[in-house]
């Protein structure tokens, strides 16, 4: 009796012992499974989360025009200069600082940025976009009879920090107004 | 006897009693994780379940040229017109409209857009991206002597419903032929 | 007694017979869950390792200047010829051929390309984008007074093994140096 105070009563829903035999379950390897399913579980859970918290590192992208209202040039200015877009049409994740024209990777990954220069007739445009203060790329458009319009646009793989600008060059011009010809963007691709 | 006829018998593949007393299992306890398990499982799946939703909400890209064929330009008009981008290059999800010019925002999100225009010396082009029909950003060349080649880009976020097009001022041509100079596209770069 | 050796005692931590009757389990019904909770989690397992296997997948982008040194006109050639961007930014997944100028899709989806030429005055500049040797889009500029300035960039699906390149036409110029003007640059957008 005191063997049976210790067990714990499983009714399969039947009364006869016939009936009962039969099933003959392997308990001990039941509950190995029962762990190591919750090991899966667990794993599955981290996998998972990792995915969840990636996609939402994933967002990243700003776009901005050079100017937040009016009408004007910016240059010429005897020395090259970071050019600070004010008219913000979007900055998920806050990257892009309009205050500096200066945009920081949050997280290490390949990103694409594209810049637009727009200028008057007569007057020479060149703007570079820079990584960590180098040229990667360029727009140029030597005093065209009309309008200039260039542009470029570059595929980065960026570490977390790394700074990316546009710099008008020594003695050029960009234009701007509420129409927006002039602007900065990028996003990020996907995360390394 | 009443009592072992309720009884299951669990066969832990021993017939001594010695070896089958030590794995003393707390069932209830192991039933209780097992009940946790699958609310944890149910937890994964729906998870997982809006991933994979969410990963095919984000297949939205669009791009097409101006004509569809021939050669020619379109304008000048007295009033602004949204430009036809009738050569789909692609279209998944079926967001842009080739009869109206429209893209319309499937899903809140974060998008990219861009638009070439090209003209012919001596006329003016002058190209806005409008979302709801009000401008974001543009693209102008004021009677170049050559050929007018102007373009711009812009990342912003949209709300389902929000609608991008693109729109030729009025008095300004852009010209279009088979090489596909003129055109639109635009995708989804992450939803919110 | 027989019997009694082939029971598993499940101690519930209680020695009294009352307390252990009224948790009456169904021992079959419960493993059977257990066997529907291991078809789940394989199911999650499976799911989950192609989601991060698409998301490996997704991790194609490039991005390449025209020059790697130097400074100088590419071009007139009497037939057309597949611009060789050698100054390779970035190039995950290794898709483009920095030998070729050619860029092969890895996997089945949608992808964004975009090219920018520059010229100097005077001299034409035209470049299409072509997919498996058939123009999409193009960019053109005829003998500009002062640069030629002109970008395209398309949308499109593409099938594994698709191959994207750019190609200046005949009797044509572009011109590159340090500062990367002309430049060709591509992604993923989403697998299909």
């Amino acid at each position: 009796m005191a063997v049976l105070q210790m067990v714990l009563l499983l009714c399969a829903g039947s009364s006869l012992a016939e009936d009962i035999f039969p099933p003959t379950v392997n308990i001990i390897a039941e509950l190995e499974k029962l762990k190591n399913m919750d090991e899966r579980i667990q794993k599955l859970e981290e996998t998972l989360a990792k995915v969840l918290s990636e996609n939402e590192a994933k967002k990243v992208a700003f776009s901005a025009g050079l100017l937040e209202s009016g009408t004007g040039h910016t240059g010429p200015i005897n020395t090259p200069k970071i050019l600070v877009y004010k008219k913000v049409f979007s900055n998920i994740g806050g990257a892009y600082d309009a205050n500096t024209g200066v945009f920081t990777a949050p997280v290490k990954g390949v990103y694409y940025f594209r810049f637009y220069g727009h200028s008057h007739g007569g007057t020479t445009m060149a703007v570079s976009l820079l990584k960590n203060g180098e040229t990667q790329c360029s727009a140029f458009a030597w005093k065209p009879t009309s309008n200039g319009n260039a542009s470029n646009g570059v595929v980065l793989t960026l570490e977390t920090g790394d700074q990316i600008s546009t710099r008008l060059w020594a003695n050029t011009w960009v234009y701007d107004d509420p129409e927006s010809y002039t602007s900065f963007g990028g996003f990020l691709i996907f995360p390394l």
